[in-house]
């Protein structure tokens, strides 16, 4: 990336900004130079910007929501950014009509900033390429940064690492609380919203999650601890949303005081996962293009040298 | 993992199978050299075992599909396996009570073996420890191995370049043509099945599924061409699922002749995407042990060093 295109894209250059996006999606190199000579100020300061995480199943209203939240911070005056890693996400570019039209809505708001990002040729590195990405806009001035990613995948979920708050949203049709707990949702969960609750089943998936967040509560937890909260709402209608918001407004207020050491603890554990991430895509890179014209490529492609064996022999070579 | 857990694995011992791929999946280290000395059939030869990849978002009956599946192949007296890598699957435990019996009714059988992989814990080598999985399920003997993961998010769908044969599961529901496109499922797919086809937008999307699949064939693309087929079904009902079965089957019929090229190519992709998950996935576990008790963890941690510049001091000094 040129410096120019950099410097234009985090001093509020819409297109820039969107340029310089692409290039990170793609694994361009030079950006990765230009981003990690930024000093986020995300990195040492909860809620600044406010990261916020939407996740959850396939199909559950994710990007309703995020609508909804749009409108909301914008009301407040506040510079909004959303980053879609969802193929599912009408923001990605799977929209019916309706969410395309609410969608475009906002995408003619020049204080809303929307981008979809690819989940695939990243292997490995999804969260590192969506880590840049929201540094880039955190200098980039906005307030409010909203990733949005489907909630099924490993990489999808890990890049709530990056969030200040999640929030869970999910329907009666997603499925029970075992399989929200074997998806590794509850983990990342700071706020629950059960959407779609005019449905049959609403009302025993909110009790059973609300169950099963008091026995994952630890012992003894007190007035300082965050109990992660369960609403029910109707994002479509925009019934019970200002209740869910409210909820992610009063995790910030936590994260900034009794929560302070929790999130800095996630801070830096996301830091450490960061740095695990670059050391193994660069590993990756750094084989995938040392190999190229090698002679192990070909044997590694004829099967004539197995993968544990050709990593050991590339690891005493490199 | 003890040589002779191992042994009794491969000779036919099931608990020490099962055993032996907790220790897997755990990414116990001694497992890796085990496993890493097999010559897995199938690394040469098309079906030997078939394998084959049962993918699709959550919902879209993938399990009962692989029940069906099981059914048939045991009717021709194949041992079975079946690695589920996928939260929403019964096999993985988010099962409602007729999926549990089902599912059970198989377990009972000497000639099914059924068993889950933790998609949690293996951050960017989820397909390295499902292909250890396979090689040691090919070692033991299985003739047919049907691997299920969700079909969304990187990772998991990765996997499915261990398959022979991919069969992709789709509902009405479960969104449209777009969205299939951009979630990668049509790069993946050998055969589709539009399944729930009582419900209605079923003919729809096969239309489109068809037209689409249409659209992605190669200009003048002829005789010894697989043409990806798009059928309807109701696993629950088991209607239409012979049709389904044989579709797979004539794709096994297809890597053994004419689309032999296209499975070595696909196979040679394969075994550079393992070497280079390897690669990344060492360098990652090397990281981490190597900067335990470091001063650099404390700054990484700290925010005092980015992850960028943490992994360039990593990288001169390991």
């Amino acid at each position: 990336m040129s410096d120019s295109l950099f410097t234009e894209a985090i001093n509020g250059d819409r297109r820039a900004l969107a340029r310089a996006m692409t290039r990170i999606d793609d694994g361009a190199s030079g950006v990765l130079d230009a981003v990690a000579g930024l000093e986020p100020r995300r990195a040492t300061t909860p809620g600044a910007p406010f990261v916020l995480g939407v996740t959850g199943p396939p199909g559950a209203g994710k990007s309703t929501f995020t609508n909804r939240l749009i409108a909301r911070a914008r009301a407040n005056g506040e510079r909004v950014a959303v980053l879609a890693v969802d193929p599912s996400s009408p923001f990605s570019g799977g929209a019916i009509l309706g969410d395309r039209l609410r969608m475009e809505a906002h995408a003619s708001d020049p204080g809303v900033f929307i981008r979809s990002l690819s989940s695939r040729g990243h292997l490995g590195g999804l969260s590192r390429a969506t880590g840049q990405v929201v540094d880039l806009l955190d200098a980039s001035g906005f307030d409010r940064i909203i990733l949005e990613t489907v909630g099924v995948g490993q990489s999808e979920l890990s890049v709530m690492g990056l969030a200040d708050t999640v929030l869970v949203v999910l329907t009666p049709e997603s499925g029970d609380v075992v399989q929200t707990m074997k998806a590794g949702l509850l983990e990342v969960a700071d706020v629950f919203a059960v959407n779609k609750a005019d449905r049959p089943g609403a009302d025993g998936l909110r009790r059973n999650l609300e169950l099963m967040v008091h026995l994952g509560m630890p012992e003894g937890a007190g007035d300082g601890h965050w109990t992660i909260p369960v609403h029910t709402c109707c994002a479509l209608e925009d019934q019970g949303v200002d209740e869910v918001a409210s909820a992610c407004t009063a995790h910030l207020d936590w994260i900034r005081s009794d929560g302070r050491l929790a999130w800095d603890e996630r801070r830096a554990d996301g830091r450490m996962r960061a740095f695990l991430d670059v050391v193994a895509s660069d590993a990756r890179m750094r084989a995938e293009t040392a190999v190229r014209d090698s002679g192990l490529r070909d044997r590694i492609r004829a099967g004539s040298v197995n993968a544990y064996a050709a990593a050991a022999e590339w690891g005493t070579s490199s």
